[in-house]
């Protein structure tokens, strides 16, 4: 009889069995809750089929706010793992001005996620998802630690320019997007080379976990093409008449994967105008109601 | 044990069988299939749990194109009838410059459909439905014939004065979106009255089948509010400005329910830019992959 079950023979061969999960990273503290759930949303939504696991760091979420999070992406038909650091975890990390240490979430990954975590994609809350993740997360990193992008539009270049002088690096990658190779992390970076780093420079760093990132690791960082994996929704102008229309809408939505909303105005506030507001606000209603 | 088999139960208490379909009209030829689908995705998105009977008048649409839209249809969940009007259907009746008898179609649908049809809800296929209809459909027309919206916007109210003294009419109602009272148009509407009318004022009319309805039915149409029923996308700014930064793009995306691409610029067309951009190309992947 129990061979012939076919409901059985379903449930064991089934992918869910098989697939490995996508693991995403995400760190942030209630105030970015909210941006949280339509990011998932949109990674959800684009790409169907996939299992994910998306593990988050913090400290002072309330508990409420958790079960909360946690039921939303339950109801999407995915699981949420909630990894907390004590308040006194990083007691002997130096911090920076009015940062936290919180800063360090993203750099320390690697020892602060289960160890069984080859790799993972740590993904900004001001992001939207618009098409599949796989490629870019079953990328051969090679030998690198990390893959990201770096804006290669003139204003940043800019401000780029500046780091450049600090400290000596080709590009100054976003940490917005970040793949993670966690084995490799964990078996060459000492996190008090990152503790010394910053007590050393604490008076320059400006976007902390970002300086870090690009001032000790810039060498190990797999270059990813920023239109599809770190799209700045600045510049849409910039980036369809420096590719001499190429990059229009149609490619944006066929092609972008992470439609990443930088800068001081975000697109759930009030004040928020651009070209990807519609979307944005059709998305945010979708995952909020 | 019929009694007690439970699946049967569910069929013959399922809300498939006491629930009315909502009835849709769309109009249109070959070069409007496109635009079509993604009209009808943002629809079947936008109101879950609606069961939609979709009427397709035309009349040189081919076998392959509408076996491909039905299957579309279908593919989500919901029914398409197909109404051919013969080449000679309309012999007798004027026609105007460069447009065909097809013109008639939206006026003269009381004729065209099925006689047990008392409502209908035309929609033209340059619309993102954003929200859910049942509020309009369920609308208390009183004894109206139609409901639909005019512009009130000061450059479409310029063209809207020349056509006041063309017809004395007190506004241009837009015919992009028409709820119809079938049954009181039975009543009440003769062809000929169309007919007459046109072949009187042929050298007058410039979008035929707007200017017939404004010019013999205007006092018989319920207004409806265009930032709700027939917001055009040009005027985004207008719209915000005029109402002092009230129908901002949150009350647009969580509020208006047709969202309607007027003019000439279409969204699916190469040189298309507009604030609605975005959203309107992620409803045509969807739609279209």
């Amino acid at each position: 009889m129990m061979d012939n079950c076919s409901s059985c023979n379903e449930i064991n061969g089934s992918p869910t069995h098989t697939t490995s999960p996508v693991n995403i990273l995400v760190t942030l503290n209630s105030n970015y809750l909210y941006p949280l759930k339509v990011m998932l949303k949109s990674l959800f939504f684009n790409n169907p089929g996939n299992i994910f696991a998306i593990y988050l760091i913090h400290t002072d979420i309330k508990e409420a706010e958790l079960a909360d999070i946690q039921q939303f992406i339950a109801d999407n038909g995915q699981t949420l793992n909630v990894i907390k650091i004590a308040d006194d975890y990083f007691d002997k990390a130096p911090t920076v001005f009015y940062y936290t240490k919180e800063m360090y979430y993203r750099l320390l990954a690697f020892k602060l996620l289960p160890e069984e975590l080859d790799r993972i994609l740590y993904l900004d809350p001001d992001i939207l998802v618009l098409n599949p993740v796989n490629g870019l997360y079953d990328l051969d990193m090679q030998d690198n630690f990390f893959a990201a992008a770096y804006h290669d539009i003139p204003a940043v270049k800019k401000v780029n320019k500046l780091r450049l002088n600090l400290y000596d690096i080709d590009e100054y990658y976003n940490s917005g997007v970040l793949l993670m190779n966690l084995a490799l992390q964990r078996q060459n970076i000492d996190e008090h080379m990152i503790f010394e780093f910053v007590e050393k420079n604490h008076a320059k760093l400006i976007m902390p976990d970002q300086d870090v990132l690009n001032a000790l690791f810039a060498k190990k960082i797999y270059p990813l093409d920023e239109k599809l994996y770190n799209y700045d929704a600045r510049y849409f102008r910039y980036y369809k008449i420096s590719s001499n229309g190429f990059c229009n809408m149609n490619y944006v939505i066929r092609n972008t994967i992470f439609l990443h909303f930088c800068g001081k105005r975000k697109p759930w506030k009030q004040d928020y105008s651009g070209k990807f507001e519609a979307l944005y606000k059709h998305y945010e209603k979708w995952a909020l109601g």
